[in-house]
């Protein structure tokens, strides 16, 4: 058995590449999803693809809908989520992935320090696994995978 | 025919008052249902059910097992959804119940100050309505009710 | 027992009102609903609400996001839907209606004159009812209520 | 990872051709899927199998049923869907293959001439993207599998 | 709370006023939705609506889209489905119904003589209440209310 | 706005009552829907409505048939369940029908003394609300109500 | 692409033999799943396992629960169902077969000679193809292959 | 085809290996899935991935949120449950694991010594299969393989 994870939050750094890494040396058999982690690339995407928009918000559409559309492909192949918050940025998309998911019935496993318990705690409560540390995180898809 | 709407965002002004008169005014048949508005019982409803908690986020984890119970009765209850973002707080739970509200399949008008479209692109993407004022918002539920 | 009638169709002439009329004249417990019938409200709504938008295909967007807003909510209420096809205009809405019903279990009768069977035999194949007229689409209504 | 995409549109050209083949020039891990492309057959199927009907209407009903029976199968293992439009033909059934994919909750890319976007508005809003060309709509496709 | 009842069986007899004379007796607060049992009028509502058709098959096919139509209708109405097996007729649409109302979630109470038991024991096994009289169906929905 | 309570957990003594007081004290407009509270009654009712049984499993059988029909039919009008646990009997149906609900996407409040956190933590974790009296139970439906 | 089948209808003869070797002839990709052919072992199956039983209801019963066990798994597999009707035996477990594929959205290929159309034209009028032979229904799954 | 089984029940003793040993004898194509078996685990999994929590309440909390992890993950893999009730432990989690898989759709084989029959008549009922003993469900699932 495989499992499909889905990585939700910021593309402002490399916090995949670590789960990633990590996964592969604990030997977890994980495929990994995620939106574009190229920042500018997610940004510029509409651009790309369609050509000029008019102004930024119609530049912003074209770019969401091609990123909403990877979301959706992945989402919909996705065993189980993991959403992490951070100290920075807004992370509406995050709160927004996590949400979608656990209205699908798939289960979120939530990444948050500590400290964001508070502005965190109604997606909290609806994650199936709440965690401090990416460590953590996959120790708890270990376990589903441990039998003893 | 009367609808349901229910308001999501933040509870640390009166907006929902000001859309509750100007509905009022408009004569349009809607009823509103919102998360508890007054923030600290919000925060502290928890211990107030179920007595002190051992530290923070115990007292959190109570305070969201009501909060949710109540957004979840209520967003059931929901013919549209009519989510609000603005300047200040993280507004994640704004984000979730947007999404869990497509998710569902209830449509969700999207409010928030144009200056904000980048951060909420892909939420605006995925609302039914976006609009930058609680009015607009409005004259899209009057439209639904208009037959000329 | 009442239903709700969803009146999918064009929305350049008064066919609509004809199907009210009679259904009153047979004394149908109908309740219709319908997208906004002024074609040129439904083409301007968009900027009405918004304000004026850049080009033509963003004056497009704005519109449809209020007229779907308005079709989501009615066809959610609607016990059936009536979609009706005829010589002239695109009708791509009414195709998208027809189905969107038919996917979410919502029984649909489709009305279309016999030599336009061919282009809708698709259509009609997944329809509940076939008929020519408005009238046999409400006498179709109308078998539902009776008891011999 | 592979995707199965459904491609829907009108049969009267080999317009599917050409995505099979850039698609397979951009080395993109898709499996097509598509209605009967051969316009003759799609429309005798019918009487191919169950032999000669009364009149052309239950000639078009026995080919519609075995087309429909092709389309079900075929769309439930799509993972998205591509739909065109274009100058010719009524389009009713690229039209409610759309909205039959909306429905399930599968994304579907439109392409669509520019000036075609007046009457196509309210599918494209409810598209989860909207393009011009067939080469813009496997770019999107293209970037679901892209990591920078 | 008053609850809807779908009687799905043969239309040949009178065995439905049966039910609702001791349901009223009973003073069960029930309402009663059923298909046309007029039985002629069952086979002739195609032609009488639609006008006369080519052939027998045609003729049938126009009749069970209007019966289809009612069923489909009532049955999306109905919280709970008596579904009444006997020595005579075929009785497809009864096994049809029951098992349409068994996969949407709805309870069946299946009425058959003992000595039915055997080709109906499938049936039986999906059904939640199995028994041989109309009077114990409308016991078992008396319990329904009961509160001692 | 009116709710709909169902009030799973054994049918040994009258635990309901109790809640059914307290709520009207509390002037909550809930409505209460619960198993037949009749111990013996509930035991007997299939040979009530079927007769005498082969032996003690079919009787059984036959009973629990009609109180499924019963917990059916009540839970689908149910916004809400409360699970009440207790030191004594098996409660299994106790567990089932809060597992019901939980899967239904039915809020569910457990109500159980905190020694026996332990046995029902998996329960708990899957609750929306968990506390340890019928009162508190009702204080977190009352919050659903309130407005500050 | 391969197809899984499931083939409901009588077990008294081998019609399912035909269909196999039919489709293995036709070169189709075709899997099928079936009840339990052998007539005597679907009737003893449950005291098979489950040892003697107080009578013959309770024997039904016993057997029925294990083949509804054996459909429902291999149901859920299918992409279609093929259900054959015939002059012979009461058929009600095809009828139940049939229906739940429909209502499960399964498409439905019905096979019934001509002449039993009127008793089946309600189910014929759900069925996504009507056909009278197994050759026709085997062509109708060939076309969704086919090419040109 | 091989079938995914899911072995609900409680993890004091070695019988799920009894399970996998048998079904291994009898060649039958299972893969076998369960809660961890480690009792000790099971409690302490929270702590181990979490730290040490402030009460037992808190302890359990945490463990709870791995154990569910693992079993939506495992059941939303699950073609069918194996559900074994003994005399000794509350066995609440098998009861909530029973009923999650039957409210899912998936088809439950209760295992209960006839002795038992009567607190679990409920969750019997809403079994596909109820059986005494491990072969006799293995029995069953032998069953859906065989074809004479």
């Amino acid at each position: 058995m495989k499992l499909n994870v889905y990585l939700a939050g910021q593309i402002h750094d490399d916090w995949r590449s670590e789960i990633r890494t990590k996964a592969e040396e604990m030997n977890l058999p994980l495929d990994f999803f995620a939106p574009m982690e190229n920042h500018d690339r997610s940004d510029n995407i509409g651009e790309e693809i369609l050509g000029e928009q008019p102004n930024a918000i119609a530049k912003d559409d074209a770019a969401s809908s091609m990123n909403n559309l990877r979301t959706r492909i992945l989402m919909q192949k996705a065993d189980v989520v993991i959403a992490l918050f951070g100290e920075n940025y807004k992370q509406w998309n995050t709160a927004m992935d996590a949400a979608t998911a656990m209205t699908l019935g798939k289960p979120v496993i939530l990444i948050r320090p500590a400290n964001l318990h508070h502005p965190a705690k109604e997606l909290a409560e609806k994650a199936q696994v709440v965690v401090e540390t990416k460590e953590q995180a996959l120790q708890a898809l270990a376990y589903v995978f441990e039998t003893e």
